[in-house]
């Protein structure tokens, strides 16, 4: 996909009323969106079809919601509080702050990755490339602070210290410290999984390129416990699965890509890392991360909390930490691929159309019901109620057909449905799809069935 | 409903999985309660419900999802960066904090509401009626300093006031400032609502009674549009609505009401509020408050940014601010209402056994399949497979049935079914009914079905 084509896709978005910018009419609040009528729509179809398929179809996983504000010696244990931060440095000139691992990649285009690096690294690579700020060409910077990415606020009538709590950076940790509540009350034996779909809060000092890096996020993360030994057999499961999730769901085989991460850029604690990654206009983009995390994480609770974590295997009288394997992935960036995916502008014998192709299941509306003419539509809305059960639904009257129909085409929706004067003598509506444009007549009566069953992932 | 039965049905909900307390392994974090298995999905359900009905089946409303970080002059506009505050004083003796209005409540029993008092007038009242602190005992306090519920955070490198942000203590604003983002994208002509279910954020000084009052909580409010002079019959309709909604998800009438706020009580800018309350064991609490708001919202926030935020009517050439009707929920408090008011323990002839006697829609656990041996699990686990994709389900083969029916019962799934010696030759399994324990020989071919059609709302 080239630059312009993204450009469009983004100015489509906004324009139909899938994202606005967050807090327009004060002039927005840096790099919020708010997600509008189609948006919200898309986005819970997204969480859905993660959550039947994570968690309502698989006989071993759960799910739970776990609160954003969370006691901070979860994250003294997760690390967070001490790793979780950007190397950052002042210019000593125009007084702009930058980020330093971000002067390297831009001024190397790309081809050097600073990531694991020392500050000392970075200062002295920095000081030898002459690498300049990119506001003023001064060259003269402080040195480099770590800058912590958790926001923080404060529980209770006193903003110090000891009320400091912060909104959470990931999810995981939720299912982490829930181990033992989850295991007790469901009676789940291994290998079982816990997910949970929520907002994460990250104080980024570069986000960017639309939704696809923000602020304030929504994760769809599973923690998938098994005995140690079996870990690399449902790491490799988890990536077959998360790809096949996404192609299940109509994404272009050509435009993903897995990336294994090469030893140097593994966690210590990983024996085994993949990106799925997804071929944005500006470049590949991580859009699932799969981690084998070993036992790393329940090890770092059990040794914080002073709570034995383990688990008690009833048949063998075993007692040990489980390994365990995440696939994460966020809301935003599977709803920006989708739509990138998704999009084309179609030439046609005489006209051009733009479409977006997504899965039925996924489409923020599923049908829209249209009277020939505005005389019938008491009928038409009759029809409406009929459908809207299986889903999100439009009613429009307004404009010749053809008109109608390419308005639903650029949001997506699969089915339109006419009411015509023929409808009160047959029982029957026409049914247009929107990927091959035929049309078919559908008696009424059938219709909830006839649509729900086009609909199903 | 009495105390004892609250507590039984709070320890029940820890106990099987539906809420546990927050980051529980560190000590908790005050009144943070995570979900678990069972309730994250008894959640969904809720919000399921309420997106169906208020937004899906509705022609004239839409959803959206609006960003919790906004610009901090949305909270200026909206009067709560003014206004929305509690009277804090401290004991001089024991230096404890407290509520100035609570402790006037509480003395009184309930008897005197200082809602709308002036500072003033509620010292004075603490000093004539020789109120104590409920900590020491002492009578001398400082003056009352109103303290603002908003949480604080910062975004950004800079810890200061320029960049000082809230999180958002309600979703409602987030429809106001979206109202002509929501007009011009979707070209709706009024009336409509503009939906939305998102989390909020209230630093309470006095939370408590379980989840009914939670600092981190869900809200699902609707903002409906109208001309002015429509106003009050949408506000009537919604009133009815909300109550429908609730008496056919199961909630009894004899434990809801509706009361009207007196003149004493009500905004200044509202022409009617009122609250739908559920009779707790700690009394009547507010599940659902709808008010009729005017132009009010509107009108602060188009003064305060200066945009046009009139309405155009396209057929009359009129352009006026509408007024907007809002039914507003809190999920957790309508959770509680649903577990109290579901939950029995019944007398049966040799027995007792605990039901929650959820809608189907609600139960957090639509099926639970059992082969009668282990022997069976194979089969069984195919019927798993049909009946999943219509809700979540459960699948155990640990105990005898009777004792895998009372657990079910207990968690208020409404249909267990049996794979038997049977089903190998008929195709049927048996589905036995929670609240009836009735039983009934269903094919497993129609299985699907068969459960979709009973759990539908």
């Amino acid at each position: 996909m080239n630059e312009k084509l993204f450009e469009t896709v983004v100015a489509h978005a906004k324009n139909s009323g899938f994202v606005y910018q967050g807090s327009e009419i004060y002039g927005g609040l840096s790099n919020t969106w708010d997600f509008g009528p189609l948006g919200v729509e898309l986005k819970d179809n997204i969480k859905k079809a993660w959550w039947q398929k994570f968690i309502q179809e698989s006989p071993n996983n759960v799910g739970i919601q776990s609160a954003i504000l969370m006691n901070p010696q979860v994250w003294v244990a997760s690390g967070h509080v001490g790793g979780f931060s950007d190397p950052l440095m002042d210019c000593k000139n125009c007084h702009t702050r930058h980020r330093a691992d971000k002067l390297i990649e831009d001024d190397s285009h790309g081809e050097v990755n600073p990531g694991g690096w020392t500050n000392e690294k970075m200062m002295e690579y920095i000081r030898e490339h002459k690498i300049a700020c990119p506001d003023c060409g001064s060259h003269d910077f402080t040195d480099i602070r770590q800058f912590n990415l958790m926001f923080k606020t404060f529980q209770g009538v006193v903003e110090d210290s000891k009320n400091t709590i912060y909104l959470r950076p990931e999810t995981a940790q939720g299912m982490f410290v829930n181990f033992k509540n989850v295991s007790r009350t469901t009676r789940r034996k291994l290998p079982f999984g816990i997910g949970q779909i929520g907002k994460s809060f990250r104080n980024e000092i570069t986000p960017g390129n639309f939704i696809f890096r923000t602020r304030e996020f929504e994760q769809m993360e599973l923690e998938f416990f098994t005995r140690p030994g079996e870990d690399m057999k449902w790491y490799e499961y988890y990536k077959n699965f998360c790809m096949k999730f996404l192609t299940d769901l109509g994404v272009a085989s050509e435009n993903l890509r897995i990336r294994e991460h090469t030893q140097e850029e593994l966690s210590h604690y990983s024996t085994g890392t993949s990106d799925i990654e997804y071929k944005f206009s500006f470049g590949w983009g991580e859009l699932w991360g799969i981690a084998d995390r070993t036992d790393y994480d329940l090890t770092c609770h059990q040794n914080t909390s002073k709570q034995n974590l383990e688990y008690f295997d009833q048949e063998t009288g075993e007692k040990f930490l489980p390994y365990c394997v995440e696939p994460a992935v966020g809301v935003e960036r599977l709803m920006l691929a989708f739509m990138c995916d998704a999009y084309e502008e179609e030439q046609l014998e005489n006209d051009t159309r733009v479409v977006m192709h997504f899965h039925p299941f996924l489409a923020p509306v599923k049908a829209c019901i249209m009277p020939l003419s505005k005389k019938l539509s008491e009928k038409a809305m009759e029809v409406f109620h009929i459908a809207a059960p299986i889903g999100a639904c439009e009613y429009d009257e307004s404009g010749s057909i053809g008109k109608r129909y390419r308005r639903q085409d650029a949001i997506g929706t699969p089915f339109c449905i006419t009411v015509d004067f023929e409808t009160e003598n047959d029982g029957c509506v026409t049914v247009r799809h929107r990927d091959t444009m035929e049309q078919e007549r559908v008696a009424i009566n059938e219709l909830q069935d006839y649509l729900a069953k086009r609909i199903r992932f």
